[in-house]
């Protein structure tokens, strides 16, 4: 038996394949969760499965699984994967590559006559952006969780569409019964999937693969100053309780300090608003959003607390009152030392040049690490574009990333 | 002959009369200009007066002219009003003070038999406000322009309302077409104009009446930032361009300095956005209106240029670019000694407390003042509350007003 060998004009072909369903005008995918672009590559996916001999199974999230049967069909899977929905006005990449990387590697060991020691599947999670139904990562964390759910219940679509959109997750996630059926959360050995890094660090060092050693932790706030609204011309200095100087003085000392004290810190501000939005009233209220990020939870905790206060310092000397509100807490996670061995002993045998990197994004294998032991890796992608259309990976760097992911697998197989 | 009287039971009833049009459930008024409330509005006016026996006239821009002869018919008339119509969500005093108390003037000597040495007129300037159609103050601007501005020509109704609304400047202007008709701009001798403070110094500081000797200059600039977006979670500090880190640290030290190193500047940021507005994005662009005023244009000249300069700078620290238009540029009005002295002569005569004071909103006079010597005399207003509902002149401080609008007419008039 020749060892397995990733064929990299296949995988390309594969990408370009799947980037036509929901393809867009500007050059990205309209593939949002269980529309009809997704449930077409769901589709393509299970032929492509069925034709290869493996077998398809869904669980009741609608989660897709490939099985190729090892020699001990009793013995946990290895899980690899990742998912093909995508955002409104998304990239080929992201989540398709990992899926389809996933399934090369099932397909190179098929040609290769490979018969792994236990059964290997790809899987294709259900609705990880969340855009159409949120939140995101809804198959990894059903899955995770062993059920759906309450809330998600009668779950409506989100749709950016001029018509109004009735279909319900529960429906809609009753997809393709034709197929074999899973249990939400069965066993797996392992979870590993490859992704774009969605960042700049690997194009700009000149990296072909990051090994992610953890996932970081993220705290949503949204953060409302109030003072009161008056007259622009008619108010003089001690007459005012300016709510956007408070809330601009408070930023400006938070850019400043967080993320240049705390080089693994992210600090962002995605919204601001002012009301009553008028060019000459001083506003009633200024109102931000804060996303937190950082791989350490009891550093994420110092650096909320130290946020909370300086808004606080800030309310108080324009004696107008602040208001915080989390709305997401998610810990950082760490992934198993093990895996990572694994990886960092099949990349040298390989001779690829890697480096060790936290997840700034959430993924699927953030959730599947409370399940079973998981791993991730990265490739790069140009100018760390990602959400957008614009998204590109290199040909070669797609081909690489499979080789890697291939040359884990095998390592994880040992 | 009893010297005039101001009758102040007969100026509130009158007050709450006008009120009533175009009355808005908070307790305010929704009297936009040239709607059908703000023509009730000069129908009640004009039918007060003819039943006085005032002779009324309307020019090409609909500004109302209420005129009782003089003893040389001949000789330019002293005009003293203000306007009738009102924000959206208006207070009943804004403008409607003014002309009530210079129409109760004009009652008060016909009154007494006092037969002024030359005509005195009222008027109703159009469309002060400017939020139905843009620019404010456009019946004073005409008037003073001699004519009506060819951009002004076709212009449409920005209604609120649901529906869509049709109504053209042009058409709605050529109203009461049986009243006698006056010529845009014609010779006076002098404006004088009542209006409440729309601050707050006079309520805080006790005192009843405000000798308004010139209006600040007002520019207003539109900022924006642009950088890059990218993922709040994957992209560390060294990789990001945040426009609304520049923007934020700019105005931070803007707030700081303008209006606490010059105690007569006005410093406002009523407007913040930043695109994409997504949670998890670092924005691509950020943007901000600045109101900045100031009586003397040669400080506006430098307060503008050094607010220029601290755009460019917090711009170049974050690497991103910065483009600054000025939309409006106003420059400061000194209202004519003269009158000044006139009004400060009929305060001590009737013993008034005034105080000297800068208009820092603009008003009709403020044109006017390019046409003849004009002259403001301001009321204490509730909490400096105005263009709201919840706008409010105590009983005591409108007739106050009107009799030291009585006193000042009668100096002027000697």
């Amino acid at each position: 038996m020749t060892p397995p060998q990733i064929n990299g004009d296949r995988l390309l072909a594969r990408l370009d394949a799947f980037a036509a369903i929901g393809a867009t005008p500007g050059g990205g995918v309209n593939r949002q969760a269980l529309t009809r672009g997704d449930r077409k590559a769901r589709a393509l996916l299970t032929a492509l499965s069925k034709a290869r001999g493996f077998s398809v199974f869904q669980d009741d999230m609608a989660n897709l699984f490939i099985r190729m049967e090892g020699s001990d069909g009793s013995l946990p899977p290895l899980l690899i994967g990742s998912h093909l929905d995508s955002q409104p006005a998304g990239g080929r990449f992201d989540g398709a590559l990992g899926t389809l990387t996933a399934f090369e590697v099932l397909e190179s060991l098929a040609d290769a006559g490979f018969v792994p020691p236990r059964p290997v599947e790809v899987v294709a999670w259900t609705n990880e952006e969340g855009c159409r139904f949120a939140p995101g990562c809804m198959g990894a964390r059903a899955f995770v969780e062993g059920n759906i759910p309450a809330e998600w219940e009668g779950l409506r679509a989100v749709d950016d569409g001029a018509l109004f959109n009735d279909e319900r997750l529960a429906t809609v996630a009753a997809l393709a019964p034709d197929l074999g059926h899973r249990k939400l959360g069965f066993p797996v050995i392992a979870y590993l999937e490859l992704h774009i890094e969605q960042g700049p660090s690997l194009e700009r060092e000149g990296i072909p693969v990051g090994i992610v050693t953890g996932v970081q932790g993220t705290r949503w706030l949204e953060v409302e100053f109030e003072g009161q609204t008056a007259h622009a011309g008619t108010t003089a200095l001690e007459y005012r309780r300016d709510p956007l100087k408070a809330l601009t003085a408070a930023l400006a000392a938070l850019y400043a300090t967080v993320m240049s004290e705390n080089a693994e810190a992210r600090f962002t501000v995605g919204r601001i608003a002012v009301t009553p939005g008028s060019v000459n009233a001083i506003p009633a209220t200024a109102s931000c959003t804060i996303d937190l990020r950082h791989p350490q939870a009891d550093v994420l905790d110092r650096l909320e607390e130290s946020i909370r206060a300086r808004l606080a310092e800030a309310a108080e000397a324009e004696a107008v009152s602040v208001a915080i509100r989390k709305t997401v807490d998610m810990a950082p996670v760490t992934f198993a030392d093990d895996l990572i061995s694994a990886l960092q002993i099949a990349a040298q045998k390989a001779a690829f040049r890697t480096r060790s990197m936290i997840s700034g994004a959430f993924h699927d294998a953030l959730f599947l690490a409370g399940h079973a032991p998981s791993a991730m890796i990265f490739v790069p992608c140009r100018d760390g574009l990602s959400h957008n259309e614009a998204e590109y990976v290199n040909p070669e760097d797609s081909v690489a990333g499979a080789r890697m992911f291939l040359a884990s697998v095998l390592e994880l197989l040992r």
